[in-house]
């Protein structure tokens, strides 16, 4: 495929098959190679681990951007916390490299936000969103994700050394 | 031992040993039924998961204040993620409830700082000081942790309902 048979390319959002799971696992791989978005090294990030994250972790939600059965992006819905932090609701998105610059984050965003509100949390809160990744930190602010805090220096970032890192929140019984 | 004899007990900070979990374990259970500081259940935190939470996980150092051989408080530090983020420490404290106010949770504050700093830590931060705990806000305060973010109603507080929970943060290069 070439990249201008990719862009426009159209796109549903649908619940993860454990089938997607080979994708989802490449597609994350070649983000933590990048070292510019997640903490986790590739080494750690185990098809164990990996499927847990994104899939099979309790109270987990997987979803995907199909773009003609292909795994475009992904998106992990999951308490933050367990018990008496258990109403705040956490997510993770990738989008594949090929596919990003069409929406597609910003659908999974919205999805994952209906679908958080839908399950009964309270708020959204993503803990680890890299200062540098500006693109990020304005989609996340047009879905009304809010930065409560910054950790001063918390990204070892492959290109830019040591960069802050902004927690994200947004309350959700605010949304339509 | 009643409350007087513990009032002015003397303690000595020492890494914990194998043969203190059963009272770490005591400690632990107590603190999450009061409900007030630790978001995870009683259930969820097995013996088996907070073995690993206060001593066995990787890269966790386990400090407890010991009272003539008795366990009257501890302190985990361990990496508060892998990879990109391994540079940052994160701690956890519980002080039994009967040897408060003699300034133990303070001992093991600055045990632990002093330790993060010798193992190649660059900061500390603590992501959930329920901004009810005002004693323990203070004091992490007057350690040199600032408060770097505020989570809106991140804690399901059992007397006061949803409270906001800070992220505190230091770095550890300026400390002597």
């Amino acid at each position: 495929m070439t990249n201008k048979q990719q862009l426009n390319s159209s796109y549903h959002i649908r619940p993860a098959r454990l089938e997607d799971f080979e994708e989802i696992y490449a597609i994350f791989q070649a983000v933590l190679a990048e070292g510019s978005t997640y903490s986790y090294t590739e080494k750690e990030m185990t098809p164990e681990r990996s499927l847990a994250y994104w899939m099979s972790a309790p109270g987990t939600f997987c979803y995907v951007a199909d773009v003609g059965g292909k795994v475009a992006g992904m998106a992990a819905l999951r308490p933050n916390r367990t018990g008496r932090g258990g109403h705040v609701a956490n997510a993770s998105f990738i989008v594949h490299k090929d596919f990003r610059g069409q929406g597609i984050a910003k659908a999974l965003g919205a999805h994952v936000l209906q679908a958080a509100k839908e399950k009964g949390y309270l708020s959204m809160q993503f803990n680890f969103v890299v200062s540098t990744n500006k693109i990020a930190v304005k989609l996340w602010q047009s879905l009304g994700m809010q930065i409560v805090g910054t950790l001063p220096g918390g990204y070892n970032h492959a290109e830019h050394g040591f960069v802050d890192v902004y927690i994200m929140h947004r309350r959700l019984d605010d949304m339509a």
